[in-house]
Order: structure tokens, then C-alpha cells, then sequence
């Protein structure tokens, strides 16, 4: 069984012919998404991506969308792609390519392939975490996808961890990206060390042994695992998978996430279980795609 | 259909005979829990007291337990009972009574009895709390208690909202009800006033117009609200039901706490359900019984 996954991005759209009993990619295809020009240009050309990868009997179409879609397959506004508020996306592709098409949130979608093909497959309630730019996250419940009422479960990234804390991009304050997510800790280095630096650049940093740099790390990462106590104080799930440019880290951030989250749980377990995502940056593809197993 | 409820407490065990089809409590008792001589006394007493109440066909026993116990009906742990760490409640009340018999935590108990027979009727999904003394939490996903995969899912009273906080009673620092209980009020109240006054007597003076204690109120609060928009952000459910003593103050709680919490989630929601539980006393009963529906 084959499906299509698309994957629509800020700047690009990537489509991908998918087996859906292994999750290999067959085909793949990336184009520039041209956001600017408005929702119905951005679907033709993901419709374009779509035919460039269709090979053989397709059962299906997945989209994932960069911010919250409804149970209709409405894409409920997207912080990243312009005019994006309350589009159909899935009816509207479903038209253009006269496939059946699902769509769902970029993070549910990427949980949903780390459960069925990654590092999520042993378990079956968990969270999914994409730190980078911003903090995604993607919740399974007994082997489903937990989108909530309206569909926008998972805006894990906007819960308040600091009252009254710093002005977040979705226009409120001390949201959990603001301190624990890549641009975060970009930019508590760059205030830190007085020059504009990145969170890779961090990493580097306080694995040569820099003092300020270790302080901004072991603050972030701090912050990840308060949230991480949040979620899982109140919803106690079998596993944390975390992907997106901050757990390329691997190790420097793991080992002090797994230890300052034990920190905090400690009184209610004596085990954690923070794996990195198995995944890599087809997973918006495989999980789209995905949709349909 | 008729079941036996047990509601275990700090200081007392109230037992009562449950009709299930309507939630009615048809005989009550209440006891001394005598926590200090240790659970095989306080499962004698509750025996003790399921017996004084029983009449007819029964088909089980519930107990509720203040503290979490996971899938075999193991308390495995009380905050507030000396001696109570992994205590097989279920298959020592079984083996006493010779009836079956489940158990859960408490605030679990009152989320299910307030959906079988309260506020939550009308919700597949729904948080529900009880703030008083500290923050108790039962979630129901889709017509389910959620217990989480070790059976403490709702600890919800500890997830940290400030990061190093004031010490909590479960070790912890900065957890919800350190600011959003009603003993926060009262402290904070006692704080700002210079007396000791407790969290009734602060909405009673903001009701007379004093200054002071709205602040206090306003901030505590918002607290809650916090809170609350950490829970909607990640799971999107239905509604939430506050019950406990806090929740008795009414409008002068529930008409801030809407407006604060859905100031946080304005850019996704114009609407959030937020309701006074409806079951009084003997939600802790009911609940406990209503395992058997």
C-alpha cells in the first residue's frame, strides 16, 4: 500500500510517495512553498509536488500543516504562512488530485510516524516533542492521535511557564518556547555572551567548556524539563520522543534533561523514558502519509 | 443496581449504599479513619463501615483513596495518611468484604461521578478539580478516566508553575497548589493583612471592598487561570468543572477565572466552559460506587 505525503512548510513544500508497511520514502520531491501569494497558489503547488512523486495505486493523500486543523481538515491559522485562517485544506486537495485526502497538524503527524515507524513504536501513549524555532509537540493516547475538542491539542508550546514572562510570537506571554525552545536559547547566549550566537553554536560552546554557555544550556534545559514535568504530572504517559534541531545534541542535552526531569519527578518515579526521535527530516513526509495506515 | 462507596479521607471513612441508575445515596455513615494505627486498622474500620450501610443485592464495592492507585487497586501512596505506600486496598477490602472490588484515587472518583451523574453530563471530555485544602485533578478522555500509565495521572496539583517556587508538601517547589489552593490564599492573605485569615475570609473581604484582599484573590486567581490554560493548551477538552471549597465563593471566583483564562487562549477559543461542580459532599461516595457503572 502506497500513499502521498505532503508536508507544507513556511518556505517549502515537500511530497513523498510512501509505503505504508515500511515508511520508505519511494520519491520525494521539495519546491518553495511561495507563501506569499496566498492559500490557493500555495495548494496548486502542493498538488504540483503531489503528481511530481505519484507512481502506481495510491490509496490516499496526507497533508500536514504548520499549525492546528480541525476534524473537517480545516487548517485553523498558521503562524508562519500568511492568510492561512480556516482553510480546507483537505477537501481542497482532495479536489485538485481526486484522491481522498487527510490533513492534520505538522507535530500530531510527526508523532503519528515515530509511532508507527520510529523510536515511539514500543509504546502505546506518549508525547512527542519537536524543539527548534519553536516547541511542537504531538500527543498519543492508546495508539491514537489526541487532537482535542476543536482539533488544537498539542500547543504545548504556548503553555505559560513564566507568569508574566517574556512576549511570545502567538501573542502571549512566558509560553514555553520562549525560554526552553532553540530560538531561546539563541538568544539567552547571544544576551550572555554579548554577540549574536545560536543554540548549535551554545552547544559547541559549553562542550569547549565555556562557563556562560553551560549557564544558558543548563538553564534551557531546566526549563524543558519543567515542562515536561507538567505534562506528565498531569497525564503520566509511557515516553517523551523529542526531535527538532535541539536533540541533534544527542547526549549534552539528554543526559541533563533525563536527570533534571527524574529531579522533579522524583517523589512519584524512580524512571523516565526521554528517547530521541528516530526520524529525520522525512518525517513530515512519512507521517502525512501516514495518515492513511 | 445497587453499589457499596467508600471515601477515604485524612481524618474520616464515609461509606454509603449507591442506587447507580440515578447516583442517589440511599444509607450513609461517617467514621473516625483512625489513620495513626496504620491501613490494616483503617480497612478493618472501613469494612466496618461498608457493612453498617449495606442492604439488598450489591454488585461492588469502590473505594476512593487520597492519593494514586494504580491498575491492580494499589494505594501507592497518601500525602495525608501515615503509612499508606503501596497498600493493596482493592484485594484486601475484596478478601474482608467478600464482595469485588475497585479502587482509584479520589479526585478521579468525583471527575466520574460528575459525568455520571453531575456537571459533566453533557462532556465527553472534561478536567475536573477540586481546589480547596491543595488542587486534586480527575481527567476524563472520551467517556474515560484517564489514569495515566502508572495510574497517577492528575497530579496536577504539583505540575510547576513557578520554577523555584516555594516548597510544596510533596518535596517539590512551586507546584500549582502552592499559589492556587485554598490554603495559598490563606497564607498569602495572612501574609498581606498581617493575621491569619483564611481563604473564606479573604473573599468575604473583597466583597466588602477591601483592597488588599482582591489582590490577593486577583493573583491567585490568575493562578488558577495559568493553570488551567497549561491544561486547554495541551488537550483542547471540552469543559472544566471545579469543585472544593474555593469553588463555593461562586461568581466572585468562577466570572475572573473565565475572564483571565480566556484572556490567555483568546488567539484559539472565543468560548471556554468552566463549571461549578455539582455533586456536594458525597461526590466521594458516589464515585466511588459509580466504578460499577
Amino acid at each position: 500500500m502506497r500513499a502521498i505525503g505532503i508536508d507544507l512548510g513556511g518556505t517549502k513544500i515537500a511530497a513523498g510517495l510512501v509505503d505504508l508497511d515500511t515508511g520508505a520514502v519511494l520519491r520525494r520531491t521539495i519546491i518553495p512553498s511561495e507563501g506569499d501569494k496566498g492559500p490557493q497558489v500555495v495548494m496548486d503547488r502542493m498538488a504540483d509536488a503531489a503528481r511530481q512523486v505519484m507512481e502506481g495505486k495510491i490509496v490516499g493523500v496526507g497533508v500536514g500543516a504548520p499549525g492546528p486543523v480541525n476534524y473537517q481538515g480545516v487548517v485553523l491559522w498558521t503562524p508562519n504562512l500568511g492568510g492561512w485562517k480556516n482553510i480546507p485544506v483537505a477537501p481542497e486537495m482532495e479536489r485538485r488530485l481526486e484522491l481522498p485526502t487527510r490533513a492534520d497538524n505538522d507535530a500530531n503527524l510527526a508523532a503519528w510516524a515515530e509511532y508507527r515507524f520510529g523510536a515511539a513504536r514500543p509504546f502505546a501513549s506518549f508525547f512527542y516533542l519537536t524543539i527548534s524555532t519553536g516547541i511542537g509537540c504531538g500527543i498519543v493516547l492508546n495508539r491514537q492521535v489526541w487532537r482535542g475538542h476543536h482539533g488544537w491539542a498539542g500547543e504545548t508550546g504556548h503553555m505559560p511557564v513564566v507568569r508574566q514572562g517574556r512576549k511570545c510570537g502567538c501573542g502571549s506571554y512566558g509560553c514555553w518556547e520562549t525560554v526552553a525552545s532553540g530560538t531561546a536559547i539563541g538568544r539567552a547566549g547571544s544576551e550572555a555572551l554579548g554577540r549574536p550566537v545560536d543554540a548549535k553554536a551554545i552547544f559547541q560552546l559549553a562542550a569547549q567548556g565555556d562557563a556562560e554557555a553551560q549557564k544558558v544550556l543548563d538553564e534551557a534545559i531546566d526549563y524543558v524539563a519543567l515542562g515536561l514535568t507538567s505534562l506528565q504530572k498531569n497525564f503520566d504517559l509511557e515516553a517523551v520522543i523529542i526531535g527538532g534541531g535541539v536533540s541533534r545534541a544527542g547526549d549534552a542535552f539528554f543526559i541533563p534533561l533525563r536527570q533534571k526531569t527524574l529531579g522533579y519527578l522524583r517523589h512519584m518515579v524512580d524512571e523516565v523514558i526521554i528517547l530521541p526521535a528516530q526520524l529525520g527530516e522525512e518525517v513530515g513526509i512519512i507521517g502525512a502519509a501516514a495518515l492513511w495506515t
